[in-house]
């Protein structure tokens, strides 16, 4: 079974380093974990002039290139639900999304006080933050320079 | 249905150029139209210090970045067959490999001889010759240079 998991928080609280410090400590203990990212701006499949961006330049409705140890798809959907995104992952224990603040998938919230910014309380199926500066919302508060407490957290939680 | 076909030949003789060319002629035509090649290198997603670049960084068994209408994945694997790959690319009219000219799907071989390379002949599944020197074994061979003449063989032959 796979468990998807939203990493939210305002912008430049963290959640792009919090998850690359978790992934290796996750697999470390024999899970295997995917990452989607939701991007308001359109991407390139490898590098300019390779022969993969040119057949994604021709308008191919999905590119793919292989190798034996991995493989890169880009494909053109009509607007799909994260749901339908998950699915596409496939088999593994965790799929940590960061951002998508609106889905159904349990969150938590990763905030810094130093953005000056707010943390994001309130959220339907909100499970937890991620802080300097602990929440009195009656939910978890785990240290944000503490990466394991934070990798044990979740997996006892979910996994 | 989705029609899986393969364009070999040799290095050099513009089998990535043809491809790009095709592209647009056959969804011209209303075909939903995939390309898988293989590699031997290794490949990133997106480019160095973006978020998504720093997932796969991180180790990532899977990493996914979504807009409105795209993703691409980057998906580690066990050596996977082309019939396994040919599934994720999902639901298509054609999808065309470059290379992988041991697959026992139909294969179409390219060929200029300017290259000063032989044709590929022989091949299991081969099923003509795209080529600026008439090959005499009794399959078509259609000019190099005539795109559309390529996609309306395609058209005529699989779709």
């Amino acid at each position: 079974m796979t468990v998807t998991l939203s990493i939210v928080g305002k912008s430049g609280s963290g959640k792009t380093t919090l998850i690359t410090r978790l992934i290796p400590l996750l697999q470390k203990k024999g899970y295997r974990v995917g990452v989607i990212k939701h991007t308001g701006h359109g991407f390139e499949m490898d590098h300019k002039g390779k022969d993969s961006w040119k057949h994604q330049q021709a308008g191919a409705d999905a590119v793919m290139v292989a190798s034996d140890s991995a493989y890169a798809l880009i494909k053109k959907v009509t607007p799909v639900s994260l749901d339908e995104l998950v699915t596409q992952l496939g088999d593994l224990d965790l799929i940590i999304t960061e951002g998508y603040k609106n889905s159904h998938f349990p969150k938590i919230d990763v905030h810094r006080s130093a953005t000056g910014k707010s943390p994001l309380t309130g959220l339907a199926h909100l499970v937890g933050h991620i802080t300097d500066t602990p929440q009195e919302d009656g939910l978890p508060s785990i240290d944000i320079d503490d990466t394991q407490g934070v990798a044990d957290f979740i997996i006892a939680t979910f996994l």
